[in-house]
């Protein structure tokens, strides 16, 4: 190689942190890298000033686009750790002929888990219990069980089909499922019923998200989707943040126009914004990948790309067209 | 009837809230009943003072004692909203001539689910992220899956096999499980292994406990069984305050011997102890059957075996000699 020819940047944060076996492959496979020295979600200008001398990035959901780019002439791979790609411009990218990997299995499991949990925990009040507790408060919570709501479910993929696959297992009396396409093997395994969005926030108890972000998918859920849901309803958003109004969710928590919601992932991370002020918004730090497990086998699986394209091997993850048309789209036809 | 054959003291606090059917049904069968007045767990002096006109209490866990019985000469028949027997006094009450009634089956379903909110909650860390997402700071914890831990289950009965059977959808890889005597039937729906209780302790991962509390529970887990766990491991009790040793539970939380717990149930309740000075100690307010249709059906199968009892009817619910001899059994060798 050349010698930019195999310098990797691990954009990502925490990378080789529970598990080093990542960083000792690039090391035994002799490619030199550089770990993110800030030890944080970078920003686009960080990323221009960090990515500069790399042929090969490994990333998280940093900003990659046309301005990093055109700081990192020598740039000609990147490889996800995970599967959203809307922090990627892939046109961008596709022009400039850099290959993109990504890990679209390794994330599933943990983020439907951790879905599972934050349903329960808005369900039964389990954070407004323990916040009272600590507060020397004893209140008896209400709850409902997952047996006995109306379940919604927006994008039934690799993540919403197992979320569905975990909740039969406590007998939901109902699910209300909507996709680009529905996907009606399912209906083998489940009793889905294929519905429009509007039908979903109309009549769901729990309306839970497993979209991309893509043109199609921004703000998904704003003040129109919300006026349509019941006064008891909640909403989980283990997505991505621009999937949901922040602002519109603020207000209609805020004045309890919906009973609660869970949320995972911001316009903006790390997030610094009102919904911290709400008790009735329960809020983790983008933890949908982060066992111990998939995060793991994520950071292993993308490395192994990192290193496939280093050594002129095919990739066996490459991000597939129809990623790339899905961003797309909405330039194409303005 | 004589005037005080159809007083019914209902000693549970809430009662009738969400659904109040169970207070009609009183009325149109012509039962003459009072209210908790207290809206709150009653003391044992409290309902000395309380029940002493009634011939019948649709109770609670508040203490039913020989104290109690003496000054409650026309009591009869004790209805409990629940399963847990241990604020009764048993003995007394057969040597009265006293009959008691449970619901056994309705809060199962609640309280497993629960158990797997709480589960799911201390692997991902939720509370830890919700507390400090809400403090304004972004920290993203690291987890376990369901299916990375093994599974340590202590009383696999009413509610010990719903929990098994919620988790299983997770593929949760070993399960050890331990009680009275094993159900053999489980094995064939799960991979169970049977072993002894501080195999269990040195073994799991996650600790979820399922008994009643019994002179044969009580502190069941204390210093020693602590002292046997990983340090990574998860407690959670669901079940009755007095079966951990809250003292023991407290110092070893603190000290980090374990790494976390959650805890549903208090030696004494409403709770205001030091459990709540700890973050790791994930903790809320006796809410395991407390969802609004699990909690209805208590409150109205209660009612109407309050109901049958004093028509004559024959009683559906009995509590049945195990239950009397379980809670006896020290008393008998000492």
């Amino acid at each position: 190689f050349p010698s930019h020819d195999n310098k990797v940047f691990i954009s990502t944060f925490p990378f080789g942190e529970r598990n080093d076996f990542p960083l000792e492959m690039l090391t035994n496979n002799e490619v030199k890298f550089i770990c993110n020295p800030l030890k944080r979600k970078l920003t686009e200008d960080e990323m221009c000033s960090l990515a500069k001398e790399s042929s090969v990035i490994i990333a998280g959901t940093e900003p990659i686009t046309e301005k990093v780019f055109q700081n990192a002439p020598h740039l000609r791979h990147i490889s996800r750790v995970g599967v959203g790609l809307d922090s990627v411009d892939l046109q961008a990218a596709q022009v400039r002929g850099i290959s993109i990997s990504y890990t679209p299995e390794a994330p599933a499991p943990a983020v439907a888990e951790l879905t599972i949990g934050l349903i329960i925990n808005l369900l039964r009040n389990i954070h407004l219990a323990n916040d009272s507790m600590h507060a020397g408060k004893w209140n008896r919570f209400f709850g409902r069980r997952v047996a006995e709501i109306t379940l919604g479910i927006i994008g039934v993929g690799r993540i919403g089909a197992r979320v569905l696959r975990r909740t039969a297992a406590f007998g939901t009396p109902r699910i209300l499922a909507n996709d680009l396409l529905p996907n009606l093997d399912l209906n083998r395994e489940f009793k889905l019923e294929w519905v429009s969005k509007k039908e979903i926030f109309r009549q769901a108890d729990v309306i839970t998200l497993h979209v991309p972000l893509t043109p199609r998918t921004r703000s998904l859920v704003g003040d129109v989707e919300i006026s349509l849901m019941k006064s008891d309803a909640l909403l989980i958003n283990t997505s991505r943040g621009g999937v949901v109004d922040e602002q519109a969710l603020f207000e209609a928590l805020k004045s309890q126009k919906i009973a609660g919601a869970a949320v995972d992932v911001f316009e903006e991370e790390p997030y610094r914004g009102p919904l911290a002020d709400l008790p009735n918004c329960l809020l983790t730090s983008h933890m949908g990948s982060m066992s111990l497990d998939c995060r793991s086998r994520m950071e292993i699986e993308a490395t192994e790309e990192a290193i496939r394209f280093l050594k002129g091997q095919p990739l066996l993850s490459p991000v597939p067209q129809e990623e790339y048309d899905l961003q797309s789209e909405f330039k194409r036809e303005p």
